[in-house]
């Protein structure tokens, strides 16, 4: 271990306590009701890295955005050292006991080796590993081996409208020769994985108005076009029997996978099967004939309805033929579709398969974001392989992942290379209950993160 | 005016402030938060008929039941005189500000003429217009012209078990001459209806869980058969394209109607259908070919979706594939349709069109309730139309009425003869926000109520 590393390795127990400080704020970017609580997180960490000396802190909120950046400089590295931009987001999903969580979302508790909390995994640890192996290097070296940016959003969950204003008007200080993407994980706990692309996102809510007014079952039942089941008889028709969705030009765009590149992504096809087993844990497999489980989740876009709701949901019977139904629904985008295209098909869509009997209104619910996708071969992806390797001692493997970060693209075009390196893990359940961390993985992404940026530093 | 019309009609005042303060008490027989309240309307209830001169007034709960009946009688006409059991209901449904009330719905406020409040119409104003009927009569002769039962129901939005198991054991105490049902309403303020007939019900839930917990849609969408999606892509098949129940067998025990019962009944059509358009007031009427909208109401059974929800339903986004969907159904019945039969033929097609994708549980909420239907020319349906002209100055028309009454099948087989009384009208937002009475036709109900109980006792 070199001294950076040993630093993190003395400090662990401290650099611990502050990742669970860091989560216990509850910085859920799409509720109004936590937006104090988002800005108390981006101060929290804005003076944490003034102490461990970042040479430009700042709080950054634009006029479109709601949430503020959190943006750090430390350029001492000199003009021949390269320029390392470092991105994650510190705001969380929301999470309620009821969901299914066995303890309290924004209290960490530690079970089995094993951190939960909302926000553990979606992307505290990241945050958490990437500044505390920053602290590492100038704690020990006063300096690190490459210049540094970093920005966290505040927004990754919700529309990322801050950092989309952000990059529009000043992306030269978006500008590297190597992006970071620290989101996400590897593949399981003891297999590093690489991801070499991810998904983009459109978000829509429809909504079906039947009568003008709520009305009584009795009364009104069997002369109404309930428009609940109006709604399920349009969402019905978004997929056909074999998965595929049925949206008219929603494909057009979409590369069919060469062979090449099936060959480099099927090693991790072992783990994508065994988590669908442990962790989705359907009854029965489902999805698009003729694709892996990891390429329908990598490269395959999809339509899903992520909340649906109407009439009575309460405990008990209460016999109203509902006004209104609504579903939220999203769509993850592969390479070469146009989010505002996708969009466009869909509300089109959803518009022909209205009856007449009830309305339907769609509202688009973010900027949506195309998907990235980047080649295996770089130096930057050379380096972070190396640097799993020295975290946990093993080869990564590759991935194209299907979750999105919506900056993504934006910064993919601001810098050089790009790499995405994560520390949390498949199974960690992001977005769902009992989200969580593999506590000793948080120590060996410290190491991980260290070894990158002196790997970078040494290729100069 | 006879004597007892116009005690009703000098205490106006004060038995409208009455007819306010029993519906002020939010008595919703659903939600166990509101048990305290449920009895505490039934005790209200007592005392007012314990203070009016009832000779028996009992609270009756039986072990199989959550909410109490109000019993009272006052058997005092002697042996010659008919007994007429009134029957009405003191519970009322669930109601909540963001249902789209304009005040909130305990708290009656009197606007244009009407009276806004949960309960007002259903059916707090036919327990009052009843009672104070009956007070009216022993305030001034000192004794009713009939022998009177009366049971006032805790339960009939929540299924009746408690009334359900009072009639098991002791339907001896039900027998009486006459029933009157006392709920629902006429067909528009100005023209009363006597209703022959009123639907049956059953109501179940249908859960749909896919994964077994909530995973990310961006890391697992593709893989997994959405819930929400099965759950849609299932109840989109339970309608065919003209608006008939496609479940196997459903039909099967349905008379079709006779051309005699065509014509008495089609001189509402007009109400019925310009009540649609000012109630209902849907983008296009829907429903089977071939009936009127009475008819579809009245004398064609439907199966109708509730409510349903699952997922993330609050604001903002949140990209969850979940692992549950729910629904809540009912069917409205008809004569000869029995509720056990139609519950078991409605989850044996819902198993059937389960994918084997998902897990399908259907859970049935009540004990369901039979149509009931009785001739127009009796005595006491004369007694009543002599009544509605005395209370509106017109004579009545006739209807069969979509709504249910859960007991009433019972109460027709202790009663010699049936006769249904409502004191609010078609357009009272039952069941949904905003409901309301004409609060003319409470001195109106009240009038009519004397009128009829007199009519009843020349009749002997």
């Amino acid at each position: 271990m070199n001294a950076a590393q040993s630093y993190a390795a003395a400090n662990h127990e401290r650099l611990y306590a502050q990742l669970k400080d860091l989560i216990r704020i509850p910085s859920i970017s799409t509720q109004k009701a936590h937006d104090a609580d988002v800005q108390a997180a981006a101060e929290w960490l804005a003076e944490d890295m003034r102490r461990m000396g970042w040479q430009v802190v700042e709080i950054i909120r634009m006029p479109e955005g709601r949430h503020p950046l959190v943006w750090g400089e430390w350029l001492g590295a000199g003009p021949a050292a390269p320029t390392v931009l470092i991105y994650s987001h510190y705001d969380v999903q929301p999470a309620e006991m009821e969901d299914g969580w066995e303890t309290p979302p924004f209290d960490p508790v530690e079970r089995d080796g094993r951190l939960y909390a909302r926000g553990a995994t979606d992307s505290k640890v990241n945050v958490m590993t990437q500044l505390k192996a920053v602290e590492s290097l100038l704690a020990t070296e006063g300096q690190s081996p490459v210049n540094l940016k970093i920005v966290l959003e505040g927004e990754e969950e919700s529309g990322s409208e801050n950092i989309n204003a952000f990059a529009a008007r000043h992306l030269d200080r978006l500008r590297a020769d190597i992006c970071v993407i620290s989101d996400g994980g590897i593949v399981a706990p003891d297999q590093p994985s690489l991801v070499l692309g991810l998904r983009g996102i459109v978000t829509l809510e429809v909504t079906v108005q039947g009568p003008a007014r709520d009305l009584h079952s009795g009364h009104y039942g069997g002369n109404v076009h309930n428009p609940i089941q109006a709604l399920c008889e349009i969402l019905a028709q978004l997929h056909d029997a074999n998965g595929t969705v049925t949206v008219p030009g929603f494909y057009d765009s979409v590369l069919k996978p060469d062979s090449t590149e099936r060959a480099l992504l099927a090693d991790i096809d072992p783990w994508y099967d065994a988590d669908w087993q442990r962790t989705a844990a359907a009854p029965q497999p489902w999805g698009e004939a003729g694709y892996s489980i990891h390429e329908r989740a990598g490269i395959r876009p999809t339509l899903e309805i992520n909340g649906m709701w109407g009439g009575y949901t309460a405990a008990g019977v209460k016999t109203v033929l509902p006004s209104l139904a609504h579903a939220k629904i999203s769509c993850r985008l592969v390479p070469h579709q146009s989010p505002d295209r996708i969009y466009g098909l869909v509300c089109d869509h959803l518009s022909r398969l209205a009856p007449p009997t009830v309305r339907l209104e769609v509202t688009r619910q973010d900027m949506g974001a195309p998907a990235v996708r980047f080649p295996h071969d770089t130096r930057a992806v050379e380096a972070a392989a190396a640097a799993y390797r020295e975290g946990w001692g093993k080869p990564s493997i590759f991935e194209v992942a299907g979750g999105s970060v919506p900056i993504a693209n934006t910064l993919q075009d601001a810098a050089g290379q790009m790499v995405i390196m994560g520390y949390g893990y498949k199974g960690g359940q992001n977005h769902g209950p009992n989200e969580h961390i593999i506590v000793e993985n948080f120590g060996r992404g410290i190491r991980t993160a260290i070894a990158f940026l002196q790997t970078v530093g040494e290729c100069r």
